[in-house]
């Protein structure tokens, strides 16, 4: 017997189609990502892979992938539990910028660190910067001093563990097919973990869009299959190679 | 200082606007339900009310109608509970069944007992009826012994407390402002109890679809004003009417 977990990262956001850095900054989904939610739904239908439980962050994007999702699964009544820990990475200053401009101003190695290192973060976010979102109040729980202002992939793991061992873990041991709905970089986080990936080989993971990723994880939470398996497999591998792009429009 | 509680009524559903008994089936929201929910969030928006939480039911068009209002408010993040408690009335042997039909078949007495006796439930659905569908993976965590096979309002009642003193109450207390999105029969129920209607009297009371309903609650929980506040009167006032000609199309 093993359980069953479920990755899915938010499709196209109507940033992402711009090219900007989006990090904290709540952009939902465009048609396209829509789109990418009702085909994830339609992935997972298809192998009747039927979630017990939902697990989102806080960011509009990925509760709105989940909920176009579990409609096509007529699972819309889906417990659901929301975390910022689940957010993406905070992309500090870089929020809110082009990322082809960025790359043109500080260039590929600068730029490269800034996106994928795995613990150098971009400069922290300024408080009265417009993308700032200080006093969001789906944070009003977090105290300022709690809440990031910039993160690296390292400053990700270290939040998202906390969920993933009180909140999610729990589910799974209770034999929940667990749909977890997040961000490229929490879910590289969670992927991290799950397969030990060493800090220097994180970095050329990518998660694609929209494409279930499903783990089957045995009584100790280890994946059986390394890296798990993607519903779409060419489709996952193509948009895989598209993420890397990205930057060089 | 008052506790603020605001109940929203699902909007029209492809069955009301069929005019057949629904209860437990899950059917979804028309486009003129959809367009109520967007009106309750507007309504909610005009008067700066934003809720902190949300309860629903475990039915798709109570979910939809808040997943819409909230997505007006910019508030999806919302923390949510769901529980079969907030369904609406089970209707037993009645659901599926034409409201008109039912009322020519066995008269305006037993019509009107059935549909609004505080303590006679309608005959129970069979176990083999197409809408029984006592498989529903959503109530799966409910025994069969434990479901209902039909309800009447005092039933309603006595299942909706115990999510109201365990679930909702402690979310008021803790002074967040609660949306509880559910049913004409399970938002009579809660209103019964808040405003202490008495057996006979609640026999008259409606809700109308889609639109907020402000309980302020003073520190033992009693309505500030019997009855709360509808947030627009006057469409409120027009809808209670049309739930009365319910069955005389």
């Amino acid at each position: 017997m093993t359980f069953k977990l479920i990755l899915l990262r938010h499709g196209e956001s109507a940033w992402n189609a711009k090219n900007l850095f989006t990090g904290w900054v709540d952009v939902d989904l465009n048609d396209k990502g829509r789109e990418e939610a009702r085909r994830g739904g339609e992935l997972l239908a298809a192998e009747g892979l039927l979630p017990d439980v939902l697990h989102t962050s806080l960011l509009t994007r990925a509760i709105h992938t989940a909920q176009i999702a579990l409609d096509v699964l007529e699972r819309p009544w889906l417990p659901v539990r929301r975390s910022w820990r689940l957010n993406e990475r905070h992309y500090g200053a870089l929020q809110g910028k082009d990322k082809a401009a960025t790359l043109a101003e500080f260039g590929e190695e600068q730029f490269m660190i800034w996106r994928r290192s795995y613990d150098t973060p971009p400069p922290a976010i300024s408080p009265d910067d417009e993308f700032a979102n200080f006093s969001d109040p789906r944070y009003a729980s977090l105290p300022p001093g709690a809440r990031p202002a910039t993160e690296c992939l390292k400053d990700v793991l270290v939040r998202a563990l906390p969920y993933w061992y009180d909140q999610i873990v729990p589910d799974l041991l209770a034999d929940k097919v667990v749909l977890v709905a997040a961000h490229g970089n929490s879910l590289r986080a969670l992927v991290k973990h799950l397969d030990k990936i060493s800090d220097s080989d994180v970095v050329g993971l990518n998660i694609p869009t929209g494409i279930p990723l499903l783990y089957e994880l045995d009584e100790d939470l280890t994946p059986v299959t390394a890296g798990g398996r993607y519903l779409d497999p060419e489709a996952a591998a193509a948009s895989i190679e598209a993420v890397k792009n990205q930057g060089r429009k």
